[in-house]
Order: structure tokens, then sequence, then C-alpha cells
């Protein structure tokens, strides 16, 4: 009998089909009569070739829309982040009020902002601008019991998998997801230690901000998380990926890894953000390693283990800007880039048409 | 007596004052106010606050315009490129007829392009859109003789330093440079390695496309041309660097020195491109140390001594995209980055305004 999750699931990720080789082959091949020399563009090039893949040779301007999810974290009660868990609550209020980082970003490059509350703790006086997609408020305490249900990581993965399905139908043709969840590096450390085998010291990072000492003590609290789910650290990278996600959670991270898959599943880019963004891809490319031709990474942010995840997925980042803010802004900051490889994909001369002669050998 | 050359550009040299640092302080104190952690916006912070300190607190939008410097080399004729020098002029008219990679970016990123013919070794159909400030049809031919005269490069210093003169007339308020000119690599090369002491082998790229053999070629030619200029190659690199600029070349480098320096003595913010701007701007740097403050270096290139002349001025790349095109490409697509900086600056929410409360510690 098929499982709940496997139900909600199993469909996107029989669907998923890596992008055409034959697209991606003809359009490297309409970069080479460009006026430029071979390769000159670098990684516009690749960026280009890939879209075209994963677009199977549409070239037609980009759509562009950014998915925020917020959720809090059990874990936060352990003192693992510089902030308190109402921030994850003022946030949310200062995105519907225009006031944080990505709102600037998605109105300065024509990129539409959809805030989806998947598991704040709290109530909304307004839900203006706001979907309200409330799983749980917040997520178990993971250092105690498992983060989720089996039914409330079923719901929230399904929640990203119709809003990806949701974004298809609205026609949006270039992805962003970014996150808002005080205490949610703990659990991307806490799934890249899983996923790659690496002790917590080595992938736990500073998040919003804290000591040296407060990082320690964020170390120590991921390694006994770890003992308790997974026993023995170090001996189990073969845990199932879903069930990683169900314990360390969080919420936030499943509606992603959901809306990952659900991108993937119609052929739609998606740009992923900063740790958090990138742990939930890499459950999903766990899931479903055919995932990785769809991803492209925003940036590299400050966080060690966020490095260690792009690695894993396979995955280059577009920039590397020492951000460490989530929020999408990291991913919003690279869909120029990614408008400019096709922009220079659709409108350079060629060769032929031109009359600018090619390279002598 | 002063000389020529110390007349055309004394007054922008002596006028250049670093960025005020009183400006940059409060940028900095005003960018902790915003909801954020501390710090997290990483290098978009640091080029936030350099604004704000090239512009004396000014945050207007910004006016963003490019300046793309053509010109011929005679080294080409010693088979140093993979592309004939007509390629010069062909592509000039690839700039006037909107097909070049440089159009199409410029375009779409909103930045006005101005192409400047400074000394391609050609008669040009029609100047519609071209302007026209030719010094000599190409540079004479550095394994020979000097690439210019001293009243060559004075012309070409005081072009540059006019048209950033003009750019703030316009009120342009961020500017770029690129180029155009087959053989170019090989002049930057040579300067690179006049200025920094390393062997020519350590700073010689492929360029627009060379096979391994072919750079080896170029190497060779390199090294003679130190060897007759500045006779024991490593022995001299306190060589003037105007006299350096004067044997090697080329006018388009010479023109985007004195534009650099305009720039800096005009309070205006400038965006090098790839290898042989940023072989301008060393040379600017090397006369006169306080333009560092100005320059924003676009992107890191594949060229390898690109890598070296960046660390050698000391400003950090915004972009690391495997590119090696030229035409200030890279200066442009970093523009969309400068100007989130600053509209981040400009529009996000305080912590005072928003009610988001602060980190704990």
């Amino acid at each position: 009998m098929k499982t709940r999750i496997q139900s909600v699931i199993g469909n996107a990720v029989a669907s998923i089909q890596p992008p055409g080789e034959l697209w991606r082959t003809r359009a490297r091949a309409h970069l080479d009569e460009l006026t430029k020399p071979r390769g000159s563009l670098g990684m516009l090039e690749d960026i280009a070739a890939q879209i075209m893949a994963i677009r199977c040779g549409a070239s037609s301007d980009l759509r562009k829309a950014v998915y925020i999810f917020a959720a809090d974290h059990g874990i936060a009660a352990e003192g693992v982040s510089a902030y308190p868990s109402e921030v994850t609550r003022q946030m949310v209020n200062n995105f519907l009020a225009n006031g944080a980082a990505i709102n600037v970003l998605a109105r300065l490059h024509h990129v539409k902002l959809t805030i989806v509350d998947i598991g704040v703790d709290a109530d909304f006086d307004s839900l203006d601008g706001l979907l309200n997609h409330k799983v749980r408020k917040g997520t178990r305490n993971m250092l105690r019991e498992a983060a989720m249900s089996k039914e409330e990581l079923a719901q929230a993965l399904s929640i990203g998998i119709s809003l990806a399905a949701q974004a298809k139908a609205r026609n949006e043709t270039l992805l962003a997801v970014g996150e808002m969840g005080i205490g949610n590096t703990t659990a991307a450390a806490a799934i890249t230690a899983i996923l790659t085998g690496l002790r917590p010291s080595l992938v736990t990072g500073k998040g919003t901000g804290l000591s040296a000492s407060a990082v320690e003590h964020k170390q120590r609290v991921i390694e006994t998380v770890l003992q308790k789910h997974f026993g023995d650290f170090g001996s189990d990278t073969s845990a199932d990926p879903l069930e990683v996600l169900r314990r360390i959670g969080g919420l936030e991270i499943a509606a992603m890894t959901g809306f990952i898959l659900g991108a993937a599943q119609h052929h739609l880019p998606v740009v992923i953000d900063g740790f958090i963004s990138t742990a939930a891809a890499a459950i999903a490319f766990a899931i479903a390693p055919q995932v990785r031709g769809y991803l492209f990474s925003g940036h590299q942010s400050e966080e060690p283990g966020h490095r260690v995840l792009l690695e894993y997925i396979g995955v280059k980042p577009i920039l590397s800007l020492n951000m460490r803010l989530g929020e999408g802004t990291g991913a919003v900051l690279a869909m120029p880039i990614i408008e400019s490889a096709m922009h220079l994909y659709n409108e350079m001369a060629t060769f032929a048409s031109s009359g600018v002669s090619e390279a002598k050998n």
C-alpha cells in the first residue's frame, strides 16, 4: 500500500525527465554562430543552453516569480539563533509592508513576489498578500521528537507541488525559492550532515550572526539531534531523505522540496537561494536526481554548509557576494544574469548576418 | 618645463581625492539600521557604502553609461590573435548595427552606450553613433618601436579625460569602460608583466581563443618586446607607468587610463571590465593610487593576468562567470548588482520603522 507521502510526491517524481540534450546541443550550435569568440560568454552560455534544454527550445522572454516560504522551528527554543522566534512573524509583516530586502530586489528586477505562510507560529492580523497554507504553528522541537508527523510532511510537500503547478498555469517561466524561519540554518545544517556524512562542525555556521561560542552550542545541539534520530552519527548516510526531512524539518524546507519537484515536473527552471533552500533542493535531488537539470544556484552564501550542499547536488553558483540573508535575495539577484544570457542568445548578430570574420584557426 | 603629457594629466591627477570616509561611515551606520542581520548583504553593503563615499552622500538613482574604446595594435602583425585585425573594424560596425553582446546588455540594463574610435585602422563609411577621436590608425608594432609617440599618448589620455568630464556634465553617475582591439590582450599582458614584475608566462592567456602553441608564441613575442623596451626583464618594476603605456600601447588603453583618471577627478564611480580595461586601471593606479576608491571590478575574466592585476590594484571582482569577451560586457553585467545595492540602501525598512526585533546579542 502506498503511503500518503508517496501518493503526494509519486506522480511528480515519476514525471520528471532530464532536460532535453538535443535542445542543449542545438542551443550550443546557435551560441557558436554569434559574433563573439567561441565560449567567451562563459557561464552565460551554459545558462542559456540549460534554459533552452529545460524549456524544450522556447526562447521567449522569461516571466520571473519568487516564492518565499515562512515557518517557525521548534528547535529555536534551544537558543540556536541570534534572533528570537517572533522575528519570523515580524519579517512576514515586513514582507507584506514591502520593507524587506526581497521586496526591494523583486520590485527592481520585475519579479513577482509571493509570500507563503507554511507554518509561522502566529496569527496574522491581515492576510492581504499572504498565501495562508499554514500546516502547523511551527515544527516540533527535534531535540525531543520528530519535527513533523507524516501527515504534516505530506501536506507541506503537497502545497509546494501545487504552487509549482499554479506557477505553470500562470505561465511563469523562471522561478525562485526563498524562505524565512528563525532557527532554519540549524535544520539545514542537520540535513547537510546526514546527506553528506560530514560532521556537524564542518557544516554549521553563524546563521543570522551567532558568536563563536553560540556556534559551538548550535553544533552540540545538532550532534545531539542526529544521535537521537539517526543513531551513531556518520554510519547512515543512506537514510531515507523524506524521513530525514520529517524528523529535522522545517515546514518551509518541505514545501520548497515539493515546489522544486513540481517545477522540474513542469519543465520550469528554478533558482535556489542560500543554505536553506539548497537543503530543500538537496532533499529533492536525493529523491529524484534528475531535478538537478532544472536547478540554478543563485549564489554561494557565507554558510559553510552551503558550498558542501552545492557540491553534493552538483550545481555551480552564479554569484558569490558573501551574502547570508535568505528570503530568496541571492536567487533574485541572479535573475538579471539569467535574463542577460537569454537576451544575448536571442538578440546577438551572427557571423553570417554581420560580416564579422570568424577565428583563423 | 612640464611635458605635454604632464600638462594633460597633471590637473586630473592633482584633483583626485580619495572617497570620503565620513560618508562611508555614515552609510555603514544606515545599513546597520535596515531590517536584516548586520552585514548579511555582504559585498552589496560594501558596494553601497563605496558608492555613498564616492558620491559624497548622494543616493539618487544611478544614470548608467558605458564607453567602448576601439583601436588597432601594430603587434597584431606578429600573429598574436586568433582573429585578423580587420575584426576590430568589423566589430565596430557590429556595435553600430546593435548586433554585439554589449549592445544587447546595454539595452537590457538601460545603460547608455558610447562607441569611441580612438585608433581603428580603417575609415568608416558612416560615423552615425560613433565618436571619431582617432589619434592614429592603430599603434606601431611594439616589437620594432614604441607603440606611440609622446604626442599620441598625450592625445589619447586627453580624450579619455575629456570624455569623463562630458559624462559628468551629462549627469551620468555610474560609468563603465570597455574596449575592442584585436591584439590588445598582448598589450595588457606586457603591461601586467612590467607593473607586477611577473614573468610573461604567468600573465599571458589565450585571448580570443588561441591554441596552446599559439599562446607560447604570444609569450615569446611579449618577452622579446619587454627585453627590447625595458632591458633585462624583471629588473625594473619601477618603470614610469606612462612610458610603459607609450611603448606598449594601445591607444584604447591610454584613452581608458585618461577616462578613469577623469572619472575619479569628478567623483564618478567607474566599473572596469576585463583584462584590458583593468590594465588601463592599473596604469591609472600606478600614476595616482587614490583612483582605487572610485573603481569597481565588474568581473573576474578567464585571462590569467586579470586576477594578478585586480590584486595589484586591490579591487575585488563583483562577478566571476568565466567570461573573456571584453566590450565592457562584464562591467555592464555587474551594474544591476550595483544598482541593487543602492536600491536596498534607499528602500529597505529600518528596525525602528518596521517593529522587527534586533539581534539578542
